[in-house]
């Protein structure tokens, strides 16, 4: 058992946003404010940057009601970033300002809420304070729709966005199919390397209202298999709806979105290739293949802060997550994460548990080869048994005049002397 | 008082989905089947078209209990087409064609379920059948996301349409905002002419949360204009969200679309310009005049058939316009489309009237000029007054494994004999 720490506790949110990143959040900060051990529960303004700015929001200064909002309001209440840490034996003049900031706070507790390039941050800045015989508590807490995190069943963001792709793809098939004049619809859903969230399209499918093909980047793609899936459906069925992830890639590891614009080849502050504008790409291509009427949708960034529909299931673990977090430090754990382990058993339950953040940072798990068909174009039953746990549930989200009513904080600095 | 009039009832669905507009043939089904004078009730399979193929649904056939479903789902369940009737004294084989059909079933009461365009069809086959001397009540029932149908104070989609606008807007804004290193976010929301659904996302300002400049096509878009606003906000704020119609023209009437692509010169057989790739092409257009991230979202075909957001005042006038299109067929009417009246006072009423089909057909109701600001970039109170209380209420949707649980018709064909 490790000795009591006593101290501040900071928690920042980074990265992409996600339905239920604030649900984390609240977790952490709620079980912070009623630990004795904790002196001072603070947020970081827009996560690293924030600390690096001194840029610190008090949180107890917060109207608990309006705290308690976090959980159903989507993306990140204290800001994000997109902010990459150098390697410190490089450059250690952020991780020198980042201690500075610690010893000024006295933050002897840090919780950082993010992907897997947040997991990197959280391990480098813990072994940053380590070398400098600071002592602190860094535990991460997962967070991505892209459900790609390693050492986790799966990650807080992806049922939400799970439910909403899925949701809205048996809507886009009640729409597509209504004029029987024959149609190919492809629908653009997120996800650079994993096909995860693309994958959720196969529940709408499962509910016998979802996409006729779906690729995954998982599986090289190939666009004369692409025509010709198409065609087949095309003459059998008259409308097709087709969803492919904005990452796929041919045999050689090109992604198709370049072979149609060349804007696709900038690459964002990651080195991560920029995407977009593949389903009306995809859609054209066909178009010159096959005589029907076609249409390309981007799902875009509506599918990562669709809070509207959410899965509470997702809201209560992401909660859960932010919770163990900080119970688990308050109890000695550091440069961990908190990750889902899903109990065995016919009945879906999970379970908090910890894995090494060295582990975790900057490794992406894929959907396993052998959930999806021989074909390379659809998800076997096993996918679906694993994702459809994770969208049931419907989110307890207050309405105010018919439409959402998120949080609203106060969002006060601490004072600077 | 009209003669009894005994015969089969026929419910047609014409042009583009909405959420509720199976809440509207439900209602018109359900008075039918109850009705003594009504010995038939049947579905056109795709409006008009289906008459003309002679492919008639037996909605009697149906479980009662799917039936009720189609209350919460969306997008034509009979299918639909977008069929344009010539005039019949250029060439009148459609309407003999329609008039056998009729004659065939003994159908004495027709309804359509449609827009402006679906009011003119019904206007011209009932003209067709009093000319030979064919008893038939022909009754629209409106239904138009766009809101643009006169006569009636709004139209049965627009509200759930409006709800999924503005929930979305307050979701993207808070994605939009989260990074803080300044961003134009351009929103491109249906509407070629009338500005209805764009103007929506002012709920979600009037909530806070919404868009910082709007673009109606009732208002002349000038490129320069739209980049000092947007600049003026960028300056002040940082991130700026910004919703335009996609029918925005500039003050010679040309489609600020056609500025970007010539694809958007296109018509559709209704001779209406295809619109499309606004938003991005809006984005990149600010990108070269301002250093700001940029990006461009499409609405899409989701915004008029997400009837998980469905609103539930929406919902039940939608049923309450085609129930009282029947009873007011029975009663005698004919040549009429149902509408809306809203009863004066404080409290939100809505009450079900008939206009003339001549006086609808083929106009457009377009959003008053006193209810946009005078920079022509936002809406006033008024607009707020008038359209928020069509969006109050939450679908009653059931949910099975988390999914919607849409209704499943038999759609049974008459047997020809």
């Amino acid at each position: 058992m490790a000795n009591q720490l006593i101290g501040a506790c900071l928690i920042g949110q980074s990265g992409g946003p996600t339905s239920v990143i604030n649900a984390s959040a609240l977790g952490c900060i709620e079980a912070a404010l009623s630990e004795d051990c904790i002196t001072k529960v603070y947020g970081a303004a827009h996560g690293i940057k924030g600390v690096l700015d001194d840029r610190l929001f008090d949180m107890s200064l917060e109207d608990p009601k309006e705290l308690a909002l976090m959980k159903f309001t989507p993306s990140s209440v204290l800001g994000t970033c997109r902010y990459k840490l150098a390697d410190f034996l490089v450059d250690d003049s952020d991780y020198k300002r980042i201690l500075d900031i610690f010893t000024k706070y006295d933050v002897r507790y840090f919780f950082y809420n993010g992907g897997n390039d947040s997991m990197d941050t959280c391990s480098k800045i813990s072994s940053f304070l380590q070398l400098n015989n600071y002592e602190c508590r860094v535990v991460g807490i997962p967070k991505t729709i892209d459900n790609d995190l390693a050492g986790t069943d799966h990650c807080p963001g992806y049922g939400s966005a799970a439910k909403y792709i899925a949701t809205t793809c048996m809507e886009i098939y009640r729409d597509a199919k209504v004029y029987g004049t024959g149609s190919v619809t492809v629908l653009e859903i997120m996800g650079r390397n994993a096909g995860w969230l693309t994958a959720a399209s196969a529940l709408a499918t499962y509910k016998g209202m979802g996409p006729d093909l779906i690729y995954l980047p998982e599986v090289p793609f190939d666009l004369a298999d692409f025509i010709a899936d198409t065609k087949r459906v095309y003459e059998k069925d008259g409308d097709v709806l087709i969803a492919v992830s904005e990452g796929i890639k041919d045999k050689d590891g090109t992604y198709i979105s370049t072979y149609f614009s060349d804007l696709a080849k900038d690459t964002d502050a990651f080195g991560h290739a920029r995407m977009g504008g593949l389903a009306g790409s995809l859609a054209n291509f066909a178009s010159t293949k096959l005589d029907a009427k076609v249409r390309g949708i981007e799902f875009g960034l509506i599918q990562r802060c669709a809070a509207h529909v959410g899965s509470l299931t997702d809201i209560e673990e992401a909660y859960m997550a932010g919770k163990a977090a900080l119970e688990a430090a308050v109890l000695g754990a550091t440069d961990q994460m908190v990750a889902f382990e899903r109990a065995p058993g016919p009945n879906y339950k999970c379970n908090a548990i910890l894995v090494d953040l060295i582990d975790v940072a900057n490794v992406e798990k894929k959907v396993p080869k052998e959930w999806i068909n021989s074909a390379g174009n659809g998800l076997l039953q096993a996918f679906i048994d694993y994702a459809l746990p994770l969208i049931q549930g419907e989110t307890e989200l207050p309405k105010e005049d018919g439409l959402p009513r998120f949080a609203s904080l106060k969002k006060i600095l601490t004072v600077n002397e």
